[in-house]
C-alpha cells in the first residue's frame, strides 16, 4: 500500500489550469485517494474547482470520501452544484452529510434535488441514531421473481450504476395499496446472489434460485446487533423489513466495519470513564472532550468522598498505628486492579454476546474461584515482600513482637480486597445491563473508586483483628 | 432476525433415521444456523451423522460455522471422510483448523488430500500468527486480461463454485520460469469487479475493464492495517502480493470483520490489564485467564510496592499530621482516573491511525491544556467539598486556625496530581509506541500505579508548604 503523495502535483495543475490532468486525477485513482490527496490544505473552493473537472458520479464518490468537516465546508460553499452531486451519492451517505449541516443550508439544498430524491431523504432522516434505520440505505437492487437469469442480468445492467451493491439482488412482491390509497413497501420474498445468477442456466427463474430463508434486520434494532449478524453469518449486506416483511433498506458490510470500529472505541472510552468522544483525538473540539472528561472526573471525585468517610470512622485507629498505613496505597490498589481485570473482560463478553445477564451465577462462581486463587498468590507475593521490604524506618516503629501481625494483617487485607474487586468488577457490568443500560458504563475507574471505600473498611477490620491489644481494647 | 430453536427437531430426526428431513435441514437453511443449531447438546458422532445426510459441499460450509473446539473434536472422529471435506473448504479456514489439530491427526489428514491441496495448505501454513499471510486465502478468481466481458463470465462459470469470492476478479500474467526451473506466481496486472464486466459491452477487453491502481498488501503485514485499509476503502477483498507483484492469495471482508473485532478485545484486555485472552469468556480455559490475569497482578503489586516507599520516606510527617491521611485515598484516585482517561483516548487514537509517535509534542500541549483545566474545575470541587463535607473527627483534629491550610493542601494535590496524571497517561502509550510495542500495554491500572508513586510525593510535598511549622520545622 504506497501511494506517493499527490497533494503538490495537484497544486500544480491548479496553478496550471490544467483540466485534463486533474480530470485523470480524479478519475484514475481510488476516490479514496483522491480525496486524502485533498487534504486540509486544500479550501473548499479549491476542492470543488479539482473535482468539477471530473464526471459528477466520480464528484459524488470523491465526496463521500472527504472528512465530515471538509464534507460540511464544501456543501455552504457550493450550493448549486450540491443538487446534481447529492443525486449521484450513496442514500445513507447524503443523509449523514445533511444531518451535520445546519438547518438552512440543509433547506437550501433539498430545494435543488428532485422529487424522489428528496422523499428517499425524508425517509432515511427519520431514524434515530445508532439504529439500524440510520445505518441502512435504500439504493438496493431488486428484481421480480418472474424473469430469468438472462433477463435479470439485462436488468441489473440498467439497475448497477446507482446501486450501492448487486451482488445481492432482493426479490419483491409487487406493491400493494393500504386502506388510505397510498402504496406499502414491496414485501421480500428472497435474496438471490449475483454469483448464483452467473451460475444457473440461463432460463432458469429468478423464484427458483432465490434463497428465503431469509436473517433480516428491523429499522429500529441497535447497531450493535448487526454486528454481531454480519460477524456470524459473513453477510455483504442484510435487509431491513418493517412488519409486514416490506423491504425498507439494506445495510452494507462497509458500513457494518465503520459501526465495529466506532462501537469498540466507544466501549474502550467507556471503561476508561470518558463520555463518547467521536471523531479525530487531535480534532475534537477541546470544550467537547473537557466536557466528556470531566463529568467523569467530577462524579468519581464525588463518590471517592466516601473514602474520607471510611478513613474518619477509623480515626482512632489511624492514630494507634500510623505505620499501618503505609499499606493503604498497595492494600486499595489490588481491589481495582482485580477490579478492572474482571470488568474488563466481563463487559467484553457480553458485547460479543458471549455472556448474557441469565448467565450471573456462572460467572460469580468462576469469578469466585478465580479471584480465591488470585488471592491465593497474591497472598504469597505480599507475605515474602512483608517481610524482606518493609522499610526500616517503618519496621522500627511496629511494636515488639508485632512484625508478624503487620505482614499477615497487610497479605489478609490484600487478599480480601482483591477478592472484593473482582467480584464487584464481574457483577456489576451484569447489573447495569439487566437494568438495560450499557454495561461499559462500569468503567475500570468506578469499580476502583468502589473496590476503595470497600477496601478501607475491609484492611481496618483486618487490622483490628491482628492488632487487637492496641486498636480495640482501649489503653489503660 | 427471529430463528427457532432447530436442536430439538433435529434430534428426533435423528433417533428417526429421517435422512431426508436431515438432508432438507442442512441444505435449506443458512450454514451458519445450522451449525448454532448442532450445540453443544451434540456428539461429534452426532454432528457427522446429521451433515453426512447433504451433499460435500453443504458439509464442509456447515463444518465452517462450527466453534474451533467443536471442529478439532470431529476431525479427530472421522478422518477418512475429512479428506473430501478439506478439498471443499474456504482455502483459509482449513489452515486455521490444521493449525489447530495436534500434530499426529493433521498428519494422517494431510495423507488424504489430494497433491495440488496439500501444497496449498503447505503455503499458507508457513506465514506468521497476525499477519496477513495467516488471514489470506488462495481461492481466489482470476483471468487472463485477453478474454472478452462475455468470456469472462462463462470462465468464471467454470470458477465460481470453488471460490471463495467471485465480485473481485484479479487479472494476471502469464507465470515466468525461475532460476531454478521453478515457476514464480503470476504477476497481478490489476483488478475488475464483476458488476464493471456485468455493465461492460460483450466484446470489451477485461484489460481494458480493469482497475490498475490497485492497493495491495504484503504477507508479512500486521492484521491492524488491514483493517484500517478496508475501512478507509470499503473493498470486499485485497490482494496480497510478493516484491515482484506475484499474487499471493486475497484477504475477504469477512475475515477483516473478525480481525477488527479481535483486536479491538485484544486493546479492551489489554487497557483492563488483562493478557489477551482469545475464545469465549465463559469457555476459555481457568489456568490460561488465571496465568494472563496473575501476570499483570503480580508486576502491579511489585510495582505498587514503590507506595510503602513513598509512605515511609514520609514516616515523621505520617506520624504527625495523620489527620491530613483521611485524604490520600481521595487525592491518589484523581491521578489514576485523570491518567485512565488520557491513556484510553490516546491508545485508540493510536490503534486508529489519527495520532502518531511524531504528534507527541501536539498532543503533550493538548493534554497540558486540558489536564491544568479539568484540575482548575477539581480544584474547585475540592475546595467546597473540604469546606463543607469534612468528617467533624477529623475536622476537630486539625490545630486550630490551621483549617484553611488543610482545605488548600488537598486541592493543591489534588490539581498536581490530576496534571501529573494525565501527562503520563497521554503520554507513556506514545513512548511505548516509540519503542516499538503495543501502547495498549500502557495499561489504565498501571498508569494508575505510577501516577500512585508520584501522587504520595505530590501529596506530602504540598502537605509540608501548608503545614510547614508542623511537618518541617522540629518541634521544639
Amino acid at each position: 500500500m504506497v501511494h506517493p503523495l499527490f497533494s503538490p502535483e495537484v497544486k500544480l495543475m491548479l496553478d496550471e489550469k490544467n483540466a485534463a490532468g486533474l480530470r485523470e486525477f480524479c478519475e484514475s485513482l481510488h476516490p479514496a485517494t483522491v480525496a486524502e490527496a485533498l487534504d486540509d490544505e486544500f479550501t473548499p473552493e479549491q476542492i470543488w474547482e479539482v473535482i468539477s473537472n471530473a464526471n459528477i458520479r466520480t464528484q459524488a464518490s470523491v465526496f463521500e470520501y472527504l472528512t465530515p468537516a471538509q464534507q460540511v465546508l464544501m456543501a455552504e460553499k457550493a450550493r448549486p452544484q450540491m443538487g446534481a452531486l447529492l443525486t449521484k451519492m450513496s442514500h445513507d451517505d447524503r443523509v449523514d452529510l445533511l444531518r451535520r449541516l445546519p438547518g438552512r443550508v440543509t433547506e437550501t439544498i433539498m430545494r435543488l434535488v428532485d422529487e424522489a430524491d428528496r422523499k428517499d431523504i425524508a425517509t432515511l432522516f427519520q431514524y434515530g441514531e445508532n439504529t439500524v434505520g440510520a445505518l441502512m440505505t435504500t439504493d438496493y437492487a431488486w428484481l421480480p421473481g418472474t424473469l430469468t437469469a438472462a433477463e435479470a442480468i439485462d436488468q441489473l445492467r440498467q439497475q448497477a450504476p446507482d446501486r450501492e451493491t448487486i451482488y445481492y439482488i432482493y426479490v419483491l412482491d409487487d406493491p400493494t395499496r393500504r386502506g388510505d390509497g397510498s402504496l406499502s413497501p414491496r414485501r421480500l420474498l428472497g435474496v438471490v446472489s449475483l454469483r448464483d445468477i452467473i451460475l444457473a442456466p440461463r432460463h432458469a427463474l429468478i423464484r427458483e434460485l432465490m434463497e428465503t430463508d431469509l436473517v433480516t434486520l428491523k429499522h429500529s434494532d441497535d447497531q450493535e446487533m448487526v454486528a454481531q449478524l454480519f460477524a456470524r453469518y459473513d453477510f455483504l449486506a442484510a435487509p431491513v423489513v418493517d412488519d409486514q416483511f416490506g423491504l425498507l433498506g439494506i445495510v452494507t458490510h462497509d458500513d457494518v466495519l465503520d459501526v465495529v470500529r466506532a462501537e469498540a472505541t466507544e466501549d474502550m472510552q467507556r471503561q476508561g470513564a470518558v463520555g463518547p468522544i467521536t471523531g479525530d483525538y487531535l480534532e475534537a473540539s477541546f470544550a467537547n472532550v473537557w466536557y466528556n472528561r470531566m463529568k467523569w472526573l467530577a462524579v468519581l471525585f464525588l463518590l471517592q468522598m466516601f473514602t474520607i468517610n471510611a478513613m474518619a470512622s477509623f480515626e482512632s485507629e489511624l492514630e494507634r498505628v500510623f505505620f499501618l498505613l503505609a499499606f493503604i496505597p498497595l492494600c486499595l490498589s489490588v481491589g481495582g486492579n482485580a477490579g478492572s481485570q474482571a470488568a474488563t473482560l466481563v463487559i467484553r463478553a457480553v458485547a460479543l454476546d458471549q455472556v448474557h445477564t441469565r448467565d450471573w451465577l456462572r460467572v460469580f462462581r468462576r469469578e469466585m474461584l478465580m479471584a480465591a486463587s488470585l488471592a491465593a498468590a497474591l497472598g504469597v507475593l505480599s507475605i515474602a515482600r512483608t517481610y524482606f521490604l518493609t522499610p526500616d524506618n517503618i519496621e522500627r516503629k511496629v511494636p515488639s513482637g508485632y512484625f508478624w501481625n503487620l505482614n499477615l494483617a497487610v497479605t489478609f487485607a490484600v487478599m480480601g480486597i482483591c477478592l472484593t474487586g473482582a467480584i464487584i468488577g464481574a457483577m456489576l457490568p451484569l447489573l447495569i445491563k439487566a437494568l438495560g443500560r450499557d454495561p461499559a458504563l462500569m468503567s475500570a475507574p468506578l469499580i476502583a473508586t468502589l473496590s476503595d471505600v470497600l477496601g478501607i473498611v475491609i484492611f481496618f477490620n483486618i487490622a483490628k483483628l491482628f492488632f487487637w491489644r492496641m486498636l480495640v481494647v482501649p489503653p489503660a
